[in-house]
């Protein structure tokens, strides 16, 4: 690790100190940075459900903390360990509907701990979460030294969502190459995208940049295509919920927008994503079901009504930007350049 | 004009009865109704400064009517006549800055009226007025039948911002050949983008078209791409604010970003203006200069702060779509496929 790059990572979305799961609430960021201290296994479900918390990884570390706290307190109870412990585990595992992390995290825990005495669990729990979360953070590093490799000194880039220290166990996927990159001096321009219908660009990704003296501009969604074209950004940077077998990329909607407009006008497209986001089980992305979300997340903002009465909106979660489109694929695993089956293939064994 | 399609035409931004200018106040819209009575040329002056009516052509209406008036107050008044109505013309004039329409609107008052007593002046301003809003609206009447035969049946559309009766005096540029192609059954889904930071798409084309009954949704501007990509679109249908020598086309940010993804998911894109709009003294797009508005526009929205404390953000009005992604541009004079300076120059002569 870098020193230089810590130096731009000072931000950190959950903490576990004093046996307690710390979580900075991010529903209350940017205007309001406060920590949520959660005592009870049920506290950190419901912040998992409620979004004090978001971003896979990040969910995942979250659940592995609240498995080790809620160790020591049914060991403390006295009551039957071991029952009691995995009713805990399966609430938490319920917090968030299809977050694959968040199974997987509390399984890595589940499973380290089989088999084990009351008191071995509680230190094998924290253990395993400490774990989880360093391995994160090393692998969020290792990607962010592979992707800044790829660029050219002087570049601009340009991302969309959040995938910083706030959606991970730190520094982040795609905001962690942009970060090495700005330590390393080749990133001379950083643009966000404002990431509708959410804003996680102008709440978290603009807070989460300033608080280590990152400069950053946000831009509208739509404003991508004309900064690329200007010849303003050189790589289009994002992160991935999922990276099919054949290197198509699910992620927030606008990525295949920003996507098609590098293609048109020469700017490369990077794909920053921990392995495990690489599901070789779906061989392309028309597999892909895209969930579809409130259409009032587009009809009004924050309460305020913003289109008519009875107007329909049309709001998906996610794109598929298909692996023609895709430069390189970042793994902490190494760097694919033009991913398709073959070469994700050969990566994976 | 087809009965079908005035049907699908019921909104107006301006009218003119009992020598009164009023104004559907656009500021208001969705969520209230509310015209806007304007008795004096100053309240018509200031409606315009105030955005309570904006779209180049509906601005135009409105000076001219606004002239209109002023010249039966100022007979009415027995002053200096021709003095005093010129100081109307200036006053109207510079209630925008640098909107070419409004210009363009009173200097036709002006010259037709140039000579002529008082009296006259009256009535030929009244006529004059008339026959410009006549104008915009069998322009915008002959585009739409244009451009919907370019349409195959069946087809779902995306048009970007606000260009339909409310941004001119009847039916619209891009949004009537919406209009048209609904009218004749081959246009099965409209979709709006919701245009931020104004939210045009959201606030007004959302209503226009429900006061029509027809039916639309609104989508997130990075989500036109997703929709593309899934076969939703065959047609991106948009206006321009100017169109170039070679026919490069300057419209609201986000129209780039979408005429990139239809290409690169082979629907097309058609942009729709009058022949007004085309400037033969502007050979190219990288000559247009880009009007950049307040950052807080993208930082708050609605006077809530969105993005931190010192946050930056950059905020181009427009952006320039190259030539060689409009597939289809329609003026009043006919359509251009794959416009170019030749078939451009063709056309103007």
């Amino acid at each position: 690790m870098s020193p230089d790059l810590s130096r731009f990572d000072r931000v950190r979305a959950v903490r576990f100190a004093d046996s307690v799961v710390y979580l900075l609430d991010q529903r209350l960021l940017p205007a309001e940075q406060i920590e949520l201290r959660c005592e009870t296994v049920a506290a950190v479900a419901q912040a998992i459900t409620d979004l004090v918390v978001r971003g896979a990884p990040a969910i995942g570390i979250t659940a592995a903390y609240g498995a080790a706290m809620a160790a020591r307190q049914r060991l403390a109870e006295g009551g039957d360990f071991h029952t009691d412990w995995q009713t805990d585990l399966a609430l938490l595992g319920a917090a968030r509907p299809t977050a694959v992390n968040l199974v997987w995290a509390i399984e890595q825990v589940r499973n380290a701990c089989a088999g084990l005495s009351a008191e071995d669990v509680v230190r094998v729990a924290q253990e395993t979460a400490d774990e989880i979360a360093r391995a994160d953070l090393a692998a969020n590093y290792r990607m962010a030294e592979l992707g800044a490799q790829l660029i050219e000194a002087g570049s601009g880039v340009l991302t969309h969502c959040n995938t910083g220290s706030l959606a991970t166990g730190g520094l982040g996927t795609a905001l962690g190459v942009v970060r090495a990159g700005v330590a390393s001096g080749k990133v001379s321009r950083v643009y966000a995208a404002e990431t509708r219908p959410w804003l996680q660009g102008a709440r978290l990704t603009l807070w989460e940049l300033m608080q280590d003296g990152i400069e950053v501009q946000l831009v509208a969604d739509g404003g991508g295509a004309w900064l690329i074209s200007q010849g303003k950004v050189q790589w289009v940077i994002v992160g991935a919920d999922r990276v099919c077998a054949n290197g198509d990329v699910a992620n927030k909607i606008g990525t295949l927008a920003h996507a098609c407009a590098a293609r048109q006008f020469g700017a490369k497209f990077m794909v920053v994503a921990p392995w495990s986001t690489v599901d070789l089980g779906t061989a392309s992305g028309d597999l892909i079901e895209i969930e579809q979300r409130d259409p009032n997340e587009l009809l009004s903002y924050r309460g305020t009504q913003v289109a008519p009465d009875q107007a329909r909106a049309y709001n998906p979660v996610f794109d598929v930007t298909p692996a023609r489109l895709v430069d390189a694929l970042v793994t902490e695993r190494g760097v694919i350049i033009a991913p398709d089956t073959a070469k994700i293939s050969a990566l994976a064994d």
